[in-house]
C-alpha cells in the first residue's frame, strides 16, 4: 500500500484508534528507574520512548515525536530523534516527525530529503506561511515515496488568532484561505479511499474552525493537538471527522507519557496503557 | 554592549559593511582539494565554512548558516552547524542561525534555549504564522541574553504572495499586518542606536514591499535575502535601510561561495574575496 492517507487509514480501521502520542520527552518527567540507569539525557529519552512504544503500540496508529525536545541535546538529540522514530516503526506504528519545517523552495528540498526520504518518518509537519511553492518539494517527495505532510492551518495556542484568524477582504479568515490553497495542492495525492496524503494540522481547542475548515478541506486528514493537557475534550471533537469516523487522528502527550506524575512512581507503565484505553473509548464514543 | 541591535550596528560602522554571507553548503560545489581530504561530508562542510570565515572575516558583518543544508547530514551535520556557528562567533563574526523555527509557546521554548542560550549565535530566524504568544519565549530569551531575532515578513520566494501578500479587510496585505505586530512585540528590546533586537527577514525581491514595511518597522532591522542568485541587484535596494545606511544586513550565499563555479579550480579562494569586496562596493554605493 503506497499511499500515506490509504496506509493510515488501514492502521485506523485495523486497531480501531485515532489516537496519536506525543513523544516530548521532558527529562524531569522520565521515571527515575531510567534516568538513574542512563549515561546521557539523549540514552534515557531514548530508553523511555522504547518503554511507551512497547506498551502503546497495540493500542494507538501514531506517534509523534517533536522535534524541539531532541534538538535541545543537539547532535544527540538528533540521533536520538531518528532512533525513536526507527524504533516506532519497527513496532508497526506510523511516525509523525513534528518538525514544522519551511523555507524558499531550494532550501525546503533539502529539509524535505532530510525528513522524508533519509528518514523514517511516515510524515512530518510544515509551516505555510511561505506559500505553496514552499510545499511543492515536500508534496513531490511525499508523492514518490508514499509519504505525508501536515500543513498547519489552525494552530490549537491562544495567539493563533493575530494571523490565522485575520479577516480577509472577501470576508473568510487566513486559515480558511490556507485550508482551500492546501487542499487544491494536495488533490493529486489521493489515495483509494479519497482521502489526500496532504493533511491539516488544526488545533483541538477551535471546534467551530474545524469545521469550517473540515468544508474546505473533506478529504484532507487532520492532525489534532491540543487534546488532554492543552484543554479539548472528546466532545469537542465531533466535526473534525467525516460522517463513518474517519478524516482525523488525535494527538495527546503529556496526559499519555507522563499520566503518572511522580517520576518516582511505580507502575508508570500501567498509567500509561489506561491512560491510552481510556482516550480511544473516549474518542471513539463520539465519532462511532 | 549587551543589546543584539547595538552590536550589529557597531560592527556595521566598524566594517563598513551590511553584507552577511550564507553558508549554504553544497558538497557537489566545494573545492576539490578540500572534500579529498575529508573523512566525512560534515568534515569537508566544516573545512570549506572555516575556509570561508577567514577569507572574508575582516569585510563582512555576519554569516547565516542555514539549517537545512547541515540537517540532511543528521546528527554529524548538526554538530557541524554549532560548530561553524562556533568558529564563526571567534573570528569576530556576527552569527545568524537560519533555522526558521515556530512552534507553541512550551515548545518554543525548547527551540529558544537550543539555538539561543546554549548557542553560539547572535540571532536566528523565526516564522511567525503561530502568532505573537510563539515569539514570546525567544524575545524573552533575546532580552536575557542580548541576541536577536529576525521574523519572517516578506520571503524573497514568488510564492510568497500566496499567504503574505492576502488581502485584509482594511486593504492592507497580511505582511503589513505581521509587520506592525512584530514591531510591537519588538519595541522593548531597542538598544541606545534606538533599534530593535527583533528584527525581520524581507526579501530582496520585493522592494515595493520593502519600503511599506519601512514604514511600519521603522526601528527594526531588515535581514534580506534573494541577493546576487535570486535576482536583486544593489539598486533595488535603497529603500531597505533608513537614512545614514542603517537598519538592514544583506545576504548573499551562492554568488560568494561559489564565485568560482568549478569545485576543481586554483584560487577559489581569490574568487571569493573578490566577490565579497564587489558586494560591499556595490551595497555602500547605493545607501550612503
Amino acid at each position: 500500500m503506497h499511499n500515506f492517507a490509504d496506509r493510515l487509514i488501514e492502521t485506523i480501521r485495523r486497531k480501531k484508534s485515532c489516537v496519536c502520542v506525543g513523544l516530548d520527552p521532558r527529562l524531569d518527567l522520565i521515571p527515575a528507574e531510567i534516568t538513574s540507569k542512563a549515561s546521557s539525557p539523549s540514552q534515557a529519552i531514548l530508553e523511555f520512548n522504547k518503554a511507551i512504544i512497547d506498551i502503546i503500540k497495540d493500542d494507538v496508529v501514531a506517534v509523534k515525536p517533536q522535534s524541539a525536545f531532541y534538538e535541545q541535546y543537539h547532535a544527540e538529540g538528533v540521533k536520538c530523534f531518528f532512533d525513536t522514530m526507527d524504533y516506532a516503526r519497527q513496532q508497526g506504528l506510523i511516525v509523525v516527525a513534528d518538525v514544522k519545517r519551511s523555507d524558499i523552495a531550494s532550501t525546503a528540498e533539502a529539509y524535505a530529503r532530510t525528513f522524508l526520504k533519509d528518514s523514517p518518518a511516515d510524515a512530518i509537519t510544515v509551516n505555510p506561511y511561505l506559500g505553496i511553492d514552499s510545499l511543492e518539494p515536500f508534496i513531490k517527495l511525499c508523492d514518490e515515496l508514499g509519504k505525508g505532510l501536515f500543513v498547519l492551518v489552525k494552530t490549537s495556542n491562544p495567539g493563533s488568532k493575530d494571523f490565522q484568524d485575520a479577516l480577509l477582504k472577501d470576508n473568510r479568515k487566513l486559515y480558511e484561505l490556507v485550508a482551500e490553497k492546501v487542499g487544491d495542492a494536495g488533490k493529486k495525492l489521493r489515495g483509494k479511499e479519497g482521502y489526500s496524503s496532504v493533511g491539516a494540522v488544526v488545533g483541538a481547542t477551535f471546534p467551530a474552525e474545524a469545521k469550517a475548515i473540515r468544508q474546505l478541506m473533506p478529504k484532507s486528514i487532520f492532525l489534532v493537538p491540543g487534546y488532554g493537557a492543552q484543554g479539548a475534550k472528546a466532545a469537542d471533537l465531533k466535526d473534525y471527522f467525516n460522517k463513518g469516523g474517519l478524516g482525523a487522528i488525535i494527538n495527546a502527550a503529556r496526559s499519555i507519557i507522563y499520566a503518572y506524575k511522580e517520576p518516582n512512581a511505580q507502575q508508570w507503565q500501567d498509567a500509561i496503557k489506561q491512560a491510552v484505553k481510556e482516550m480511544n473509548k473516549e474518542i471513539n464514543g463520539v465519532i462511532r
